[in-house]
């Protein structure tokens, strides 16, 4: 199967209350394409778009990884996407502290003709009216629409976010969205609602607690890995998307049984995410490695209850 | 198999953003001995003192329940400890608006002779050196013991805290209590360190995102069960290691498994305390809605994946 990922490319610059990344190579689309790539080994297709300050060194990490860049625009004399934040003591929450458009500006995503008839579509996080054009330009609906969205486009953008819902399988938000998209405090009330817009998947991410799936009246969670060590929470929601549906396009079916493995799968390739700066560990890793941390998660949450009646 | 459980019995007001309770019966070993009488249809001896403002028909809620109140000291001419509390908007956080102690300034708990023998031991949160003196109290060395704590404790009695741990088996806290006690942010490092001050196993409660059983090198991750409607979260904790405690007495042997299987039956009675104030979901438990829940606890985390190597 061919997957489609679009999202940004971009320069960030993280610091934690441990270290300080200097510039290195971020975004969603980043992320999300190297999280897939440890499950289809050809058929990634890249659209995005960064300036010609963007290293041929940081293109290469997609083609070692046999991720296609041929819709991966480069803009002369233009500068890439960059973001600038600073974790707190917590490791959870974060402050922007600077953010420069720059490429992302006027970006209009237009696919090779290859990407038009991938089976898979992960719509990143972007402007909503982006995401939807993509979409418009596929030669037919993709088997499966993932779409990533966050906080700033329900506020700055409502109308074109809740036109776009209508259009996707899955939507990946985590918990502070899914309540402001739903208007419910109730995660399980707001994922109700969050079904009845749109997705007939929702995964809604809580960060070091895990992940919750939702479809029809069905609930899973997949627990987050308990880490000895954070090292830089950034990129692990794009690295989760990556390897949630980066599993699914490698499945033959696509049912609620593939998606809560596809959680689990993405739980897995977050919690390397983190383990060092930027895409660092999301570049290198092993089969047996993943393998592993598989079967951590599968004791983790592993019990035995015969129930009576 | 029996068990003495020791905490308060006491008063409680409760606002959340919902509703006012008036005053209500709460304390935590009104909660833990309650939750315990669904795994143990006798043998349950409650240790705790009251004023005599404290009504008879509460005192019935625990007869009714097979539970022994002969160590439940009704002081003459004194009141009930008092606890008043609102609950914010998240129904998480929430702030103690008035307490008094009351009876329980000079509590002296005094075991009877029967309670003396007992298999299990349940130290609900109290001043360490009353926990520890109730242990010592005992004919032999329970067991199992439990002991449940607070940050209060960890700021105004740390080296008994300290001393008590030592002599227990497994410590019930919440996370911001384990970092507190371990001085570690990351749970897993907090985890070895408590680890090492006593207990053999440590269960770290994380409200609605869970609980977490650590055991040597041992992680068990137990969800939380996703809820419509919180209606108040007072209780849930104890009344997740009433069914804690009252499961592995009612098991014929302590291990990593019947442990594992604790937490969930012990989530599972927390997740009925919190659909009503104070005790009113606790006393009035089927043994069909108990096992439906189980299942409910089953399916929420059930996934099959065979890792490749």
């Amino acid at each position: 199967m061919s997957l489609l990922v679009i999202g940004t490319v971009a320069f960030d610059e993280v610091e934690t209350p441990f270290a300080s990344s200097g510039r290195i190579i971020g975004g969603a689309a980043t992320y999300v394409s190297l999280a897939a790539s440890y499950f289809l080994k050809s058929g990634i297709h890249l659209v995005s778009v960064v300036g010609d300050d963007f290293p041929e060194s940081g293109i290469e990490h997609f083609h070692r990884r046999g991720i296609s860049t041929e819709g991966l625009q480069i803009k002369a004399g233009e500068k890439s996407f960059f973001w600038r934040g600073r974790y707190r003591a917590d490791m959870n929450s974060r402050d922007t502290l600077e953010t420069q458009l720059n490429v992302l500006a006027d970006f209009n995503p237009v696919l090779p003709e290859s990407a038009k008839e991938c089976d898979f579509l992960m719509l990143g996080n972007l402007m909503p009216s982006l995401q939807r054009s993509v979409l418009q330009q596929m030669n037919r609906r993709p088997k499966l629409v993932v779409l990533d969205t966050m906080n700033f486009w329900m506020d700055s953008a409502w109308d074109d976010l809740i036109d776009t819902l209508t259009m996707v399988d899955v939507l990946t938000i985590n918990d502070e969205e899914a309540r402001q998209l739903s208007g419910e405090f109730s995660l399980v009330k707001a994922a109700r609602k969050i079904l009845s817009m749109g997705p007939r998947y929702l995964v809604i991410k809580k960060g070091e607690n895990g992940a919750l799936l939702f479809h029809q009246n069905e609930i899973f969670y997949a627990p987050a890995l308990p880490l000895e060590e954070v090292f830089d929470p950034t990129g692990a929601g794009d690295s989760f998307a990556g390897g949630f549906i980066g599993f699914l396009a490698s499945q033959s079916e696509i049912n609620f049984e593939t998606m809560k493995q596809a959680v689990i799968y993405g739980s897995a390739i977050a919690s390397f995410c983190v383990e060092k700066f930027g895409i660092e560990r999301v570049i290198n890793l092993e089969p047996q490695e993943l393998s592993d941390r598989i079967r951590q998660f599968v004791r983790l949450v592993d019990f035995s209850i015969q129930p009576g009646n």
